[in-house]
């Protein structure tokens, strides 16, 4: 299943996509694609369903993030060999975890507002799985049972605030819009080999990202059950796992998001991103305006 | 006011505190001390209620974090100056960010668990701040406004987890029990000077920590305006602020938790903590034969 969050910002209803690619309404079925919804016993419900009976929605219709009430989001650094390389960064011996905020959190196509006084906004096309089931001390050989699915996130990085100005990663990696989700939570059954997912990102028609998830150093499984030892991993709870070389920090000389850039992310099977980038003081200025800042 | 969340855990119910010290229940009132009852305006109205008339809490009810619904707690590091001398760390030039899981919140007076294979779990009394109103961009001057109240929270840290184990501090961080919230959530108005408050901690009776909130290097305004310029913050969010000197990384030779110690935190104005201790296999041994576990 591909299951989505529709709707206005703080209102999404759950749906998910039909057949032919359109929207179904889940409203009343489940409160949202959130905690218990996230079950497998909840899953294998809702995949009895046929969507041809459901309440299609308008295909232009906004997507949240693909999962709501999310209270943790876990991101792992550096977890691409060639990607480490290019930041001139060793190879970790074990996962490196960081958090980003649960605020930063946004829809896919959601626009992307470089924060406040930034220069060093840049994009991080990365996997990340939902988790379903409270998961503590799990083991790897068992982990993806905790899953509920996969989803594309961009992992949107200010670099000074995050390697330059003292602490943790958190700093650079949390301002409102830094985690466009989605478009879809796709369900682990839809997915034939997570370890072998391409994976892109251009900026305005540009290629600057290209991977798989073949060259992850540490796969999915190991990441959750390794998370799992350090705390307690909740349904809705978010592990975003790295991203391949090509950032806007790597290039030579580096480059960041400017004022109407436009990303596009994909990854195999789990659908496309695109959003426009706004800078922080246009965005203000068209929101005192009353126009449309979405 | 004194706010609680009284019940079995997960099952926490809303309260305030009586002149008497009794519990009382604020269920029907609002839906939680959580996100929107955390608002100036809805505070006002529970101050306007007389709190003799709402249903007594038998007095040996449990005590859940006094804040539900968190989905960030961002901790302060080293914002001690003598705290930061004792670790071996310079005086930083401006706050060090790390997040904690919101899964390793728990009860004032819940057990702490030493987790599986942790040899290095250290305790940590903090004032931690909850915040009432989003908060994006604030400045210093007005950040109290954003601020509901204050509470203690033991900021419980595996040391080797947090330092030798490589990425950022969040590893150690946050482990089920980590983070013991309460008793009270203490609104401001009751707090006559939060730049002068008197705390310490014990374990099984020794002192380890004293303090007071006034060796403070970065105050809760300036926290609070800092945090929001890297991320939005949300009601219901959590900012613990550091430690005073004292903790068990400090001590020649560092001593750290074990089996059976009880952990007692005081700050002046906002009550008392106590925590049991329990090794990881002794507490699911216990789990498992059906015994109490809080």
């Amino acid at each position: 299943m591909k299951l989505i969050r529709h709707g206005a910002i703080g209102d999404e209803k759950p749906g998910l996509v039909d057949a032919r690619g359109g929207y179904r309404d889940l409203s009343g079925l489940v409160r949202d694609i959130a905690g218990p919804a996230l079950s497998p016993e909840s899953l294998a419900r809702l995949r009895m369903l046929d969507p041809d009976s459901l309440p299609l929605v308008p295909p232009d219709t906004r997507l949240g993030p693909c999962v709501g009430g999310t209270r943790n989001v876990v991101a792992i650094g550096l977890n691409y060999a060639d990607h480490a390389a290019e930041t001139g960064s060793p190879i970790p011996s074990e996962p490196i975890i960081f958090n980003k905020a649960p605020s930063s959190l946004c829809g896919p196509n959601d626009t992307v507002i470089i924060p406040k006084s930034s220069t060093k906004t840049d994009w991080e096309v990365e996997l990340a799985i939902v988790i379903g089931t409270r998961a503590s001390y799990v083991h790897a050989n068992e982990a993806l049972n905790f899953v509920a699915g996969a989803c594309i996130c961009n992992d949107v990085s200010e670099r000074e605030w995050q390697t330059e100005r003292g602490g943790t990663w958190t700093k650079g990696k949390s301002a409102p819009t830094f985690g466009p989700l989605g478009p879809w939570l796709v369900t682990l059954d839809e997915i034939p080999d997570l370890k072998n997912l391409a994976m892109s990102l251009d900026v305005s028609g540009e290629r600057r990202q290209t991977g798989s998830t073949a060259t992850m150093i540490f796969d999915v499984p190991q990441i959750v059950a390794y998370v799992s030892h350090f705390m307690m991993l909740e349904p809705g709870d978010v592990i975003t796992t790295g991203t391949p070389p090509g950032v806007g920090l790597g290039m030579k000389p580096p480059r960041f998001l400017k004022e109407g850039d436009t990303m596009t992310l994909r990854i195999a099977g789990l659908g496309e991103q695109r959003q426009k980038v706004v800078a922080f003081d246009a965005w203000t200025a068209k929101a005192a305006a009353g126009e449309p800042t979405n």
